[in-house]
C-alpha cells in the first residue's frame, strides 16, 4: 500500500479531516523519521512534518516527498496550531491514547477547531505489516541469530552476566542492529527463574541453566528471541524434564497457527500443554506479543486477547516455566503471517544445547 | 532527606490525600524498581507497590520496606482502583502530564473517587539531587570518560561511525554501564554539521572533524558528554578557529554558574560568546538540560528557561557551531550545583586533540 493509501484509510478510520500525529513511533512509521523530536499532520489538505534545526538534514534526507517539511523556529505548539488553524478543516484528531491529559486539555484551547481524542487508529494501521517491514524485522531476527551463536562461543565459566550481554550486543551492533530492541537479559542459575531478570553482576557456573531474551533493532524495527541453555555436560533430569515440556508447548502452538484464529486460543494451546506436564501454574506469563516498530505492540497473545490472526502480523511465541529461586525455562521465536503460511524468522535451533566449557 | 519526608512533601505540593504514580522513572525514583512494569500509590494512608508475578522476586528485592508489595493477579487497573477506594481517602491525583487523555478519562469513571489531574509535581521533586544521585550520575560520566579514552586508542581512519560506537557502548557497558543513556552520536566530516546525526555506515577519514555525543547509566542514571576531535595532524585553521570559539563559549558559561542565576542569563552568556565570534547563527539549540533517570529532564537551559541555579541540580552545558554541510563542534559537560561550588562531572580534557593516525 502506497503512503497516501495508508493515510487515507487512517483518516477515513478516524472519521476527522486532519490528525496531528505526536507518537514518535507513528510519525516514524509515517514519515521514516528517527530523530527525537518531529511531528506530522496527515489531512485531507495535504501533509506536514515539524521539526528544529537539529534534525532538518536528516529530515530532508528521508521524510517522503508526500510531506511538507517545515522547520519550527520559535514555538513548537504555536506553530503547529497555526498550521492547522490555516487549513480549512472542520475537526483535528489528537492521539489522545498516547498524549497527556494536560496536553489535550491545552490544545483544546489553543486549536480554535473540533478536537476528536483519537484512540490507536495508527497503532491499529501497524498491526498489518507490509512485506518491506518483515524484512527489516526478519534482519533484526537474523542478526540476533548470529550474534547469539558468536555469544556461545566466546562464553566462559565465571564471566559476568553483564559482560555476555555487553558482548552480545556489541556483535548484533557491529552486525547492523541500531540498538538492543530492549534491555537484554541474561538470567542464570535462580535469576534464570526470574522472567525479566536483565544482565546483572552474577557469574555464570557450570550445572545452571541461563536465560537469553535479547533482539536487535534494524531499520527502526525490533526482533525478539529467547533460547535457555545449559552451562555444563549433564543436565539434571528436573531441568532437562522442564525444558521439553516448555519447547513442545511452544512448537505445538506454532504448529497450530492459522490466519482467523483467535490469539486467546494459541495461549491456550501452549498453557493446556505445560498443564498436562504439571507445568500450568508454572507459566505465569501471556504467551506472546506483536512487535514491529516497538517491541510490544499489540495485538498481544494471551487469554484475555480479543484479536485475531491476520496476514502481516508478526508476534512472538514465548512459554516458559518458572521454578521460583531455583531455575526457569523460556523459549521464543517471532514468526509472520504470510500469504503461503506462517515464518518463523529466527534460525537459531531450539534443540536443548549443553555447553561443556 | 528519607523516603517518608520526600513522599510527605510531594502529597503537600500536590495537595492530594494520595497519588498513582505510573510514570516509571517516578517509580523508579520513590520506590527503586527498574522493571518495565510497576505503578505505586503513595499516600497519607500508608504506599503501595503494583506489580505483576514477572517482577515479583525483583520487586521484593528492591522495594524499601515503606511500601506493601502486591502481585496483581489478573487486573491492573481494577486491582489498583479496588485499593485506593479501599483506603477511606477523599481524592486521589493522576500523573496527568504523562498519563494519556483516554487514560484519566477511564479512570475517572472508575475511581469513585475525587480525581485531581497533577502536573509534574514529582518530576518537579527529582530536580533536585540527593548527594547518592549525584554520586550515580558522577559514576556514569566516570564511566563514559573511561570508554571514551580506550576509544581513541582503538579508532582508526577507514572505520564505519556505527563500528566506533559499537566499541565504545560495549566498553561502557564492561565497566558497569547499564545501557547507553541514548542512542550514541558519532559523527564525523559533513555529518558532524547534524547536531543529532547518530552513527551511521559512513568511514572516517583524516582530515575530519568527529563528534562524540554519548552517555552511560549508573544505577538508572544517565551521563551525558560530547567532544569533538579532529582526525589527522594538521588541522585546518577556520575549523581550529570554531573550535575554540566554543570552547571559549562553553568555559566562559561554566565560570559564570551561580546559585540563584536565571538558566536563561546561562544561555546567553556562551549565546553572547559565540556571536562575538561570528558564529551566533550557528548556535541552534539551548545551551543545557537537567540529567538524572531520564537524559532530558527540566529544567532546561535555554533562552525561554524562567528556571533558577539551585542546589542539588545537574545539568549539561553544552554549545554548538554548525556550518551546513562543511563540518560542526559541540562541547558537553555535566555540571552538579554543590554547596561548596559547581563542579565538572566530566574529566576528559577539553583542549582540541589532532588524533593523527
Amino acid at each position: 500500500m502506497n503512503l497516501n493509501d495508508k493515510i487515507k484509510i487512517i483518516l477515513e478510520n478516524a472519521k476527522v479531516d486532519a490528525i496531528w500525529v505526536t507518537n514518535c513511533y507513528n510519525v516514524r512509521y509515517l514519515t521514516q523519521f528517527s530523530g527525537t523530536f518531529g511531528h506530522c499532520i496527515i489531512s485531507k489538505k495535504g501533509h506536514y512534518f515539524f521539526t528544529d534545526s537539529r534534525y532538518e538534514l536528516i529530515a530532508k534526507e528521508c521524510v517522503p516527498k508526500e510531506f511538507n517539511i517545515v522547520k519550527v523556529t520559535k514555538n513548537f505548539t504555536d506553530e503547529i496550531c497555526a498550521c492547522l488553524k490555516s487549513m480549512d478543516i472542520a475537526q483535528v484528531g489528537l492521539e489522545a491514547y498516547e498524549l497527556s491529559y494536560l496536553r489535550v486539555e491545552a490544545l483544546k484551547k489553543l486549536l480554535e477547531l473540533e478536537v476528536k481524542t483519537l484512540d490507536n487508529v495508527i497503532l491499529k494501521c501497524r498491526e498489518i505489516k507490509s512485506a518491506e517491514e518483515i524484512e527489516y524485522i526478519s534482519k533484526a531476527a537474523a542478526i540476533a541469530d548470529e550474534a547469539f551463536s558468536r555469544t556461545l562461543e566466546y562464553l566462559q565459566v565465571g564471566m559476568s552476566e553483564r559482560e555476555i550481554a555487553a558482548f552480545l550486543e556489541y556483535q548484533m551492533k557491529l552486525l547492523g542492529s541500531e540498538k538492543p530492541s530492549f534491555d537484554t537479559i541474561v538470567a542464570s542459575g535462580y535469576r534464570s527463574s526470574m522472567p525479566h531478570g536483565v544482565a546483572s553482576d552474577k557469574k555464570v557456573q557450570r550445572g545452571e541453566l541461563i536465560t537469553f531474551d535479547f533482539g536487535a533493532t534494524y531499520h527502526g524495527y525490533a526482533s525478539d528471541m529467547t533460547r535457555t541453555i545449559f552451562l555444563g555436560r549433564d543436565i539434571p533430569a528436573e531441568m532437562e524434564r522442564v525444558y521439553m515440556a516448555v519447547l513442545r508447548a511452544q512448537e505445538l502452538a506454532l504448529t497450530k497457527i492459522e490466519v482467523g484464529m483467535k490469539m486467546s486460543e494459541i495461549d491456550s494451546i501452549a498453557r493446556e500443554s505445560l498443564k498436562a506436564e504439571g507445568l500450568g501454574e508454572n507459566f505465569t506469563h501471556g504467551l506472546g506479543h506483536a512487535l514491529g516498530l516497538e517491541i510490544h505492540e499489540p495485538p498481544y497473545v494471551n487469554s484475555a486477547s480479543e484479536s485475531m490472526v491476520e496476514e502481516g502480523m508478526v508476534f512472538t511465541i514465548e512459554p516458559g516455566a518458572y521454578l521460583e529461586n531455583q531455575f526457569g525455562v523460556r523459549i521464543e521465536d517471532d514468526v509472520a503471517i504470510l500469504k503461503e503460511g506462517i515464518k518463523i524468522l529466527n534460525k537459531t535451533s531450539k534443540k536443548l544445547i549443553c555447553l561443556d566449557k
